[in-house]
This record gives C-alpha cells, sequence and structure tokens, in this order.
C-alpha cells in the first residue's frame, strides 16, 4: 500500500531541498485535509506542511482538487476491487457479501486516511460529486448481492437489502473513527469480527 | 423535540425585523455547521443566513463557541438518558443492551443534526474536549453493560466488549448520513431493525 510504505520518508533531492514524490505529497495532503478540512485547506498551507515553495507543490501537481481526486480514487479503487475479487472467487451470494466485508475492512484498515477523506466527502465539486456517485454505485452493487442471498433464503429477508448493507457498511466504514493500526487486534482478524457481527449478531444462542 | 418544534418557523418580532427565538438560532447554526463545517463558520456567515445583524445574533448567544456547546449538550444529553433510562428500567444486562440500542437509534433520529455534529466533533477546542469527554464516558459505560451481560453467557464473549460496542455503534450513528425522516421506516421500526441485526445478524439459521 502507497501510504505504508512512503510514511515518513523524505528524502533529499540533487538540489539540497526537502524531496517529495508525488505520492508522498498525495499522503501528507490527505492527512492535512482530515485534520482541518479540505474546504479550509490551501495549498499555501499544503506548501508550510511540506516545508515547499507553492511552486514546488505545483511541481507534483496542478490542483487541489486534482489531489482530492486521486485520494478519493485510491479508496474507491480499493472497495471496488474488495467487491470484484467477492463476485469473482465466491460460491452463493451468501460467501459473497462475506468476502466483500471482509476485503472492505482490509480495505478500510489499509488505506484508512483515504477512506476516512471518503466519507467525508459532501459532493461540493465535481471531483467529490463524482466520488459520491462512485460511492453509490458500490453502494448498489453490494445491495444486489444481499438481495440475492435473501432470494435463495440464505439471509434474512425481514430487513430491507438496502438497509442491511447500510448497516453493515455503517460498521464497517466506524473503523476509520477508532481502529488504531499496530493494536491488538490486525486487519484479519478485525475482518473476522466484524464478519460474525454482520451475520451471527451478539446474541449466543 | 426542539429542533423538530421549530423547524421553518420564522415569527416577526414586534420591531418587524425577523425574529427567531434562541432554540431557532441553534437549530438554524447547527444546520449550517453542518453545511460549511463548524472551524469554517463564522458569526457573520449565521448572521447572514439568519437575515439579522451580528449583533442580533450576540442578543441570542455569547459565542459561537457558546452554539457548540448547547448543540453537543442537545446530543450527549439525549445519548445519556437513553442509557439512563435502559439502565433504571431493564432487568438483565442484555435487556438494558437492547434498550440502549433502541434509544440510541431514537435519538439519532429525533435529534439528528445534534448528533451529526458531535459526530464530527475532533477535540479542536474546550467545548468540543468536553463533548469527546462525555462520549468516551458514554462509550465506557455502555461497553460495560455488555461486559457483563457476556460474564452472565448472554452475549458472545469472543469478541471484546468494546470493539462490539463500537461496531453496535457505528451501524447505529451511521443513520446520521443516510436515514431520512418521513420516510417507509419510522423511529420504532429502525430500532428494531438495527436491534435485530445487532443481536442476531443477518444470516437465516
Amino acid at each position: 500500500m502507497r501510504a505504508a510504505q512512503t510514511s515518513g520518508v523524505r528524502a533529499q533531492t540533487r538540489r539540497g531541498r526537502p524531496g517529495y514524490d508525488s505520492s508522498e505529497v498525495l499522503e501528507i495532503a490527505v492527512r492535512l485535509f482530515i485534520e482541518k478540512g479540505y474546504d479550509a485547506t490551501s495549498v499555501a498551507d499544503l506548501a508550510e506542511r511540506l516545508g515547499l515553495t507553492k511552486s514546488a507543490v505545483y511541481h507534483h501537481f496542478e490542483s487541489k482538487e486534482q489531489l482530492l481526486g486521486l485520494a478519493l480514487d485510491e479508496a474507491l479503487t480499493g472497495l471496488e476491487s474488495a467487491l470484484e475479487n467477492a463476485l469473482a472467487n465466491a460460491r452463493s451470494a451468501p460467501e459473497s457479501f462475506a468476502d466483500v466485508i471482509r476485503g472492505a475492512v482490509t480495505v478500510l484498515i489499509e488505506r484508512q486516511p483515504y477512506v476516512t477523506l471518503l466519507l467525508r466527502v459532501r459532493g461540493n465539486s465535481p471531483v467529490e460529486h463524482a466520488a459520491l456517485e462512485r460511492r453509490r454505485l458500490f453502494d448498489t452493487r453490494v445491495t444486489e448481492v444481499v438481495r440475492t442471498a435473501q432470494s435463495q433464503g440464505l439471509v434474512r429477508d425481514d430487513i430491507d437489502a438496502a438497509v442491511a448493507t447500510r448497516l453493515i457498511f455503517g460498521m464497517i466504514n466506524s473503523l476509520t473513527e477508532w481502529y488504531r493500526p499496530g493494536g491488538t487486534i490486525d486487519a484479519d482478524a478485525m475482518a473476522e469480527t466484524v464478519l460474525a457481527t454482520a451475520m451471527s449478531g451478539l446474541q449466543v444462542r
């Protein structure tokens, strides 16, 4: 994962200025957007955080919006790939849904800052609007998996498929708020915990 | 509920200016904070939205931070009352937990803008810091209810009580993002849906 590989790395360029590659600039920009809010962050703020001039930042990126677009794409591509893999590999609709849950938890943990940013997007610009559209399409496709599992009698059908999908993704998305990497529960264990809660609930039978 | 009662109401005062009572100013401020972000909203922005002068806004409230404090208190008092009621009425720990879930869903729906604001607080000021502390205390007390239910063998204990609490509140809190009042599912039905998902999961047995 890009963010993990480049975290904190700060090479020196030939010309002796602090040097970053584009993925490092993106990662630092995303952290700043989360901290201050995207709208409240200027390219000057980012330049200051990086210790670069504004024109040096523009050497890497055309605009603040381009950075946002790349960050949101990082999150969305991860979620979409998780869904594609689940649909490609699984043998039944409930297995697909289980794989979507596992895959989404992994993406949330591995790309936490990017997904955090995605979850805060309100559609205030074309880039944000496009990201919300992709997120909606993802939700619709997952809901379809749940609906198929219901029609096969494998998932309870007294809960609307769209509501069930949103509740389960409410659990998953909450990881951006409270999950801290390096703790006692790694990504795989957390994926199994979320899956167990979603499919079997907390009650002892 | 204050917000529902005063929604859109805009009385005329004796002096012919648009008149608001303090709870209306609070409600409109909260919607603006959600729209623009609290940090990015000035008292001048609020005055403009209300069609009042800044000094007329200061007639109602001392500061932007006082408005934030009242809004967060509205959310936290609701959640704390739900917990108190659950503990006072229920006969066993799993029943308390079920009542906490029902109560929290109701508060989220009835005080949606206030809870939305609470969930976005990052602790950037004393008021926000105090709200985060109250939220943490609430989480700790709910976790204790889950832990007691686990020790009684009534809730599965292969999932850490704090993790289970956070996942279930992830589901509940997601309602601020997607639940729209006046749709096909009212607050009571949504509370039962969340409870069923949390306790029994989606899988058919």
